[in-house]
């Protein structure tokens, strides 16, 4: 990827992630990055296809998380699911606990932007479903109760850790993060 | 409160859940309630002044269900709990499921804005202060686990709950609501 291109999506992630979509101005970007206006037109079209870019940079930072933290290493499948939100929680912090880009832009634009919100549902049901992928893994090993909808908990656990990300926003706080952790992973500890 | 106020406070709430804040214009608001420029100013001093006034009316509303939900009738506290949650996900049925005003306004605002982001943790740890005294009569009654801290469980099916709503608003759907119910309240049936 071009570096200014890279540039304008790093920054375009936190900017978004600090305002939200609405209340940030192309020309805010511009003056963070020192990017001139032609360029950022160059690489995209309108702030929506940045955003819209930015999402899957982030979405596929969140996979490559899920892959590090999830690929079979000895570690019980359950410890390693932990591991995967004990990463989140650490990127969390390094950027100042504003929780989730996924929720922020899914909440403020999913009621009347149909873009985004099937774009955003896409995003977490991606993540939702490579966790199911470990939890039958778990299943299998009999670390689950038997005939528990691996899917349907991967989705509880998400959605849970969504609301968790929301709260620590509010708190700017890791906090609610710790407590999802205690609270859907008591036993484990990831090493 | 004067009937003016009150029509542009119930359709703030609506049109602030489809729309969000920053994509809500005054205008808007004036050509859906047909009220004048003029008596908005003279109701609320700002936009911003009107959304924390909405976001109030609907924290009023939650603390109402609760009231009602959760009040001794003789059923076990955490089928009242349930209910309340019921309600709730009758209310967001009734907006086209749009999920929670709260999490919403939070979400897109709380980067950038103290004023709302104090104001909504404010209001969502009001609700989760209200079942906590509800989880501790069910702690009482030998219906939870002995020990269990009361407050920080409220905290965490209140965040579960919200991150439902996201999921829910997301799929403009009430299977997330619904999912919610079944993994935290699984032997609940309310009546």
């Amino acid at each position: 990827m071009h570096a200014t291109k890279e540039r304008l999506l790093d920054e375009g992630v936190a900017m978004l992630l600090e305002h939200g979509y609405n209340d940030l101005g192309i020309q805010a970007i511009l003056a963070r990055t020192g990017v001139p206006k032609g360029s950022f037109y160059h690489h995209f079209p309108s702030k929506e296809e940045m955003a819209l870019q930015a999402v899957d940079l982030y979405v596929s930072l969140g996979h490559e998380l899920l892959e590090v933290t999830l690929a079979p290493d000895g570690r019980p499948p359950l410890h390693r699911i932990r591991g995967f939100f004990e990463r989140l929680r650490e990127l969390y912090a390094s950027q100042g606990y504003l929780g989730c880009l996924l929720g922020a832009l899914g909440q403020e634009l999913s009621g009347a932007n149909e873009v985004f919100r099937k774009k955003i549902e896409e995003c977490v049901a991606s993540i939702a479903g490579r966790i199911a992928v470990c939890l039958e893994e778990a299943g299998d090993g009999g670390d689950l109760p038997t005939g528990v909808d691996c899917r349907g908990y991967a989705d509880a656990l998400v959605n849970a850790w969504e609301g968790a990300a929301l709260r620590s926003r509010l708190l700017r706080s890791p906090a609610p993060l710790d407590a999802f952790l205690d609270f859907y992973f008591p036993g484990s500890v990831s090493g």
